[in-house]
């Protein structure tokens, strides 16, 4: 049994009460009315909020306190429903539901046989087929890996084809440069039939895409470009803030959130004055940094933290929210990578986070994605999926009637409500050994990383693509010729 | 800056409604009135159940509802002081207080250089120096691992006498027979200075001990002994079922949860009959389990939410709650270890549990102990009791101010306000690698179980055991080596 995505049956976890959240949505608003945020070198940007009632100095924008909270709670939808090109695997991003997305935009791979190298196209497109085959990601993602052998300029069409070709889960579009989201847009459009419109002349959402702030305060014409595109095209955009705290941002939770707070809400209502409507997503990723060195950390407290406090200010404003992961600084999938992953995976589950960027795969800062790790991470996301359905308070999950039919000291091994409950009774991990030592050490003392080793590519090997339409892919193929015939190479 | 103890801020999070805690409970006392629970092979508790209210069966006792539950909420303290014989150890058990202990009950321990072996009273030596040295440890345990290599009825005594010698933290005393109970409080007598009575003539607390239930629904009589012996000296007993479901439990979380309290509540009950308001802690141990193998499964989604459910109903009866730790089937410190602890460590952080056994050091499945796992996890302890100091809401904390004197991608690295809060902004890993590739590589390609083990070999190395006064220490070694002449040697 696959469900296309997670719908939570656990209320979300609470750090701070309401008078707190409410002085950091303040907070927010002194940054957006007193400092502003900087659309920059994007004249568009400035009209749009202009009209609203903001005023730009140069290339920042002042905001009214509670217009940018206005223009979203007006306008965007609390959740909204991606399309995948199998209907089955459509996902509902919002509210109580929860989708978990592949790592994104790792220019390096890491697997125990070849080590750590430069990603390839093929890297990129076996990970695609890793996350098609797991019944623990409901996303294909976007950038799985950099495929540092394509040229910058071209990419995004390989990676956008390997994703309608390889799999039949959603997916995310490039946001390099508006040609590019214009690209993905055109793809899109071919593999969902040649027109993205449903019955009521509605285009249907097909990406959500990853708008990243270059914080603190700033949006870029790059990613504005991108955002325009998606939105006017009622594509999803994820617009996050990224924050290191201590270099982006102050080092204080309370500050990070109202500087998330923010900056995404700038770039939400960008969105909803570009289409009203359009969907957008509170995107947060924030982390720790090394005193000693200045590197980002990773699985340490005070991120998560910032996660609960973020996810608690998304859910007040009514949009659904992005954030977590399985993120961690070690280089190869050890006792530290697991450690850290957990350390931000259980916060972004228990906070209720709705679509979960780098769920599996992320290694080293998010510098590469190991294979290895990739499938690790995958069964943690099944036991996820298993724990948010809460506790069964049915009868049989209460179980007294097993309890009067039984003695004390009589085990419940062979009785009707064991042999009755037993096979769906617990998670059954695909990766953890849980044989004794005498015969782990028989079956050769692997560790968790060599079992993940044979698993995935056992998976690799029995990957087939899922149908697609011969003509639809044909189409597809000559979009990208087409377009990659009409730049020169750019080097990235 | 070391904290005797966590004293968390955040409210323990809850995954089940009051309605459905209440139908738990009343399927507890329908357990407790309909099956009972045996009290095997010790007459006393039957006496002493005689005459508050129940009715003997042979070994079982039946409980007219409620019965416990107003014998525990009547009598026994919601928390306690456990002294240690440095004062500044001292332990609060309760209320919104965490209380680390190491692992407990090993035969055999684990290390990277000699592998898995069985272990001795020199390895039960060092982990009590571990746990004596780490700022993230408040509790020197109890067994943390059995010393094989001395007879096994004269072990408690070198046990006790090396929590005594090479700690001054709280700890643990023998309850594998009566006898060995009234040694380690004759010993605790010693080592407090002759006399555990305060100046209101009562016992000081300086030992909680560990009781475990014979699951499902039985108490025996090795048990029941040791915790007659500490009550009756107003020693703290920890009265836990330790339940493997779908053996000695149904398989499902609210039957296992019921079970749990209705063995608990029955052995707590047991306790304050014999003194009423001797400290005790409601205790419970639930693991899920191999649906192939019959063996036991750790970090699995089910048990931590059992851990949640108890530890509310704990809350609801007004008593400590002691659940949890850094649980793994694994049999070395590798990723799967890693995931597995944090599965367990994150929910009983997070469901406030008071008293938390099996902090570090445990693989697997308990039997045994790792030194560079015990090092590991010891870290992540330190990240959990940042994460439950919460939000700092201080304007320091909301740093407005930092955002105020700041402009839009300007970096905060060296402002005021970073530069006043950097040196404690963020949990610094000692075991963490945070350097980029490069560095790792150079710096020999370690794992996160390779920098623990040059980690524990170095503290192991500066260990020094704190004062003790030599006429104590003289008095404690003239005991344990009089005991031990008076005894045969017995093998385990």
């Amino acid at each position: 049994m696959t469900e296309p995505f997670i719908t939570r049956q656990l209320p979300p976890v609470e750090v701070l009460a309401e008078e707190h959240l409410v002085q950091i949505e303040d907070n927010a608003d002194t940054i957006l009315e007193r400092v502003g945020i900087d659309f920059r070198n994007y004249p568009r940007a400035h009209e749009l909020f202009a009209d609203a009632g903001a005023r730009s100095y140069g290339d920042r924008i002042r905001f009214p306190r509670g217009l940018c909270r206005s223009i979203i709670q007006q306008h965007a939808p609390s959740e909204y429903v991606q399309h995948a090109r199998n209907p089955e695997r459509n996902v509902t991003i919002g509210g109580r539901h929860t989708v978990f997305a592949p790592n994104y935009g790792s220019p390096f791979v890491y697997d125990q046989d070849r080590g750590r190298r430069y990603a390839t196209i093929e890297d990129f497109r076996n990970f695609v087929r890793l996350a098609s085959a797991s019944p623990h990601l409901h996303h294909s993602g976007g950038t799985v890996c950099e495929p540092v052998d394509i040229p910058v300029n071209k990419r995004h069409l390989d990676m956008v084809y390997a994703h309608l070709r390889e799999s039949d889960k959603p997916f995310m579009g490039s946001v390099t440069a508006g040609s590019r989201a214009a690209d993905s847009i055109e793809m899109a459009r071919i593999a969902f039939g040649g027109d993205l419109r449903d019955e009521s002349g509605v285009e249907r959402t097909v990406m959500s895409s990853l708008i990243n702030a270059s914080s603190p305060l700033v949006w870029d014409d790059t990613m504005l470009a991108a955002a325009e595109h998606y939105a006017a095209a009622n594509q999803a955009c994820i617009i996050s803030p990224f924050i290191l705290a201590g270099a982006m941002a102050p080092t204080t939770c309370a500050a990070v959130a109202a500087q998330t707070l923010a900056e995404a809400m700038a770039g939400m209502a960008f969105c909803q004055l570009v289409r009203p409507g359009a969907p957008v997503v509170f995107g947060s990723f924030a982390s720790s940094m090394s005193m000693a060195t200045g590197a980002p950390t990773f699985g340490t407290p005070e991120p998560a933290m910032v996660l609960y406090v973020v996810a608690a200010l998304a859910r007040r404003l009514g949009v659904p929210f992005r954030s977590g992961g399985s993120l961690t600084a070690s280089k190869v999938p050890d006792a530290q990578a697991a450690y850290e992953s957990a350390a931000t995976l259980q916060p972004t589950v228990l906070a209720g986070v709705n679509f979960v960027l780098h769920a599996a795969g992320w290694l080293e800062g998010g510098l590469a994605i190991g294979y290895e790790k990739f499938m690790l991470d995958a069964d943690q996301l099944g036991m996820m999926a298993t724990f948010v359905r809460g506790v069964d308070m049915s009868p049989n999950g209460q179980g007294v009637d097993a309890f009067l039919a039984h003695q004390p000291g009589q085990h419940f091994l062979g009785t009707g409500h064991t042999l009755a409950n037993f096979e769906s009774a617990f998670y059954r991990s695909a990766l953890a050994d849980n044989s004794s030592f005498e015969q782990w050490r028989d079956d050769g003392a692997q560790s968790a990383a060599d079992r993940a080793n044979a698993a995935w590519k056992q998976v690799l090997r029995d990957h087939e693509p899922p149908p697609i339409d011969d003509a639809v892919d044909a189409e597809l193929r000559d979009f990208v010729a087409r377009r990659k015939s009409e730049m020169p190479d750019e080097i990235g």
